[in-house]
């Protein structure tokens, strides 16, 4: 086997604008995740089975990132819930400066929990801070347990690991402890909650996750 | 709703050495694909599944793209085929001049077949041409029947779609019909093999359309 290794380009720039967009989102109380995941992972499934366990006690807002459609801006629109669409126009991740226009537009007053949803992507998105407080990352068992050693850089950067679709376990073969501990070898203080968005399974650990980090910031 | 576009970049450079890479392979009389997929489609298990099925008749090789590991490479590598692996450090597509070093190593004389596993990714990958005959997609029909219309540039560039892992269908909300539609709404010349690489449905039809292909190329 012959192999070439190619350079990876470094984008300081996004990493300042990444700052000024957390001190804006945190000097207004604003406590924001970014939500990362291969295209069909179910991200904005999770928001909509998510949002309505939160809109008791949080004002949530979302930032929908998609290459091309407004079809999951209108999925969370539907909630009720106020939501700005990027379409990137063929990027393939969201960047700080993309979500820094968007703070220009959101009443961020108004705002306790504010959702992104990052284009769906297991590479770029990783390696673009927008600002947020976490970034929590959707896999679905689906995909296969390989993910975590050929993504390092997503499971690198995430706070929380979400393994969905999990009802379909007996019928694909994920190896659910593999992928835990190959998860964790990458990065020790990753947390983990296995959920499914179509049973429901999980939802309540994953709103209770939010619940304690939005408390430990100081948050809503 | 809000909106803002994002200004596509163009890789004007990557065409030139597309056509130097497609001169030179079809000088050697080597058919190339390339396979795309977003992470966990499937793409190693077909090649998997369907290089056993060629080499009565033709000699096969593969080029690996994959950001971290050499796993992929090491399951083709495995049938005792020729493999030449990219690492790409983090970059999230191939491009053509990641593929011309491969083929200074490759002795292309003695390859009739050559299938280039791109980087798991429903985006980047789509853009670059890296000098091959027919562009091949593998949709999971885990990821959701929406793909078409929400990664619309990997359904134009491709000739042939093959939704995967279709032995899951009772398990998942997936409006084949649905995307079959929307795919050929997008792109009219579209083929589309349904195939499962767990159970084996559909192998000996795509293999059929790859033997049709080098046929009409003139190929081996």
């Amino acid at each position: 086997m012959h192999e070439i290794h190619i350079g990876e380009d470094l984008r300081e720039r996004n990493i300042e604008i990444a700052e000024e967009n957390r001190k804006i989102l945190r000097g207004n109380g604003v406590v924001t995740f970014n939500l990362m995941s291969a295209p069909g992972a179910g991200k904005t499934s999770l928001l909509v089975a998510t949002i309505p366990h939160l809109t008791d006690k949080h004002r949530i807002a979302v930032i929908e990132g998609d290459l091309q459609t407004s079809r999951d801006a209108e999925r969370i629109a539907a909630l009720g819930i106020e939501v700005f669409q990027i379409e990137t126009g063929g990027v393939c991740h969201l960047d700080a400066s993309m979500v820094h226009s968007a703070l220009h537009t959101l009443d961020l007053e108004s705002i306790d929990i504010l959702f992104i949803e990052n284009v769906g992507n297991l590479v770029c998105p990783a390696e673009f801070d927008l600002g947020e407080d976490a970034r929590v990352m959707l896999l679905s068992v689906t995909e296969g347990d390989d993910k975590p050693k050929k993504y390092p850089l997503m499971f690198t950067e995430s706070g929380l690991l979400l393994p969905n679709k999990v009802d379909l376990l007996p019928h694909v073969e994920f190896d659910l402890e593999k992928a835990r501990h190959e998860a964790l070898d990458i990065n020790p203080k990753l947390e983990i909650e296995e959920i499914s968005c179509k049973t429901g399974s999980g939802i309540e650990a994953w709103t209770d996750w939010i619940e304690r980090f939005c408390e430990t910031r100081g948050g809503s």
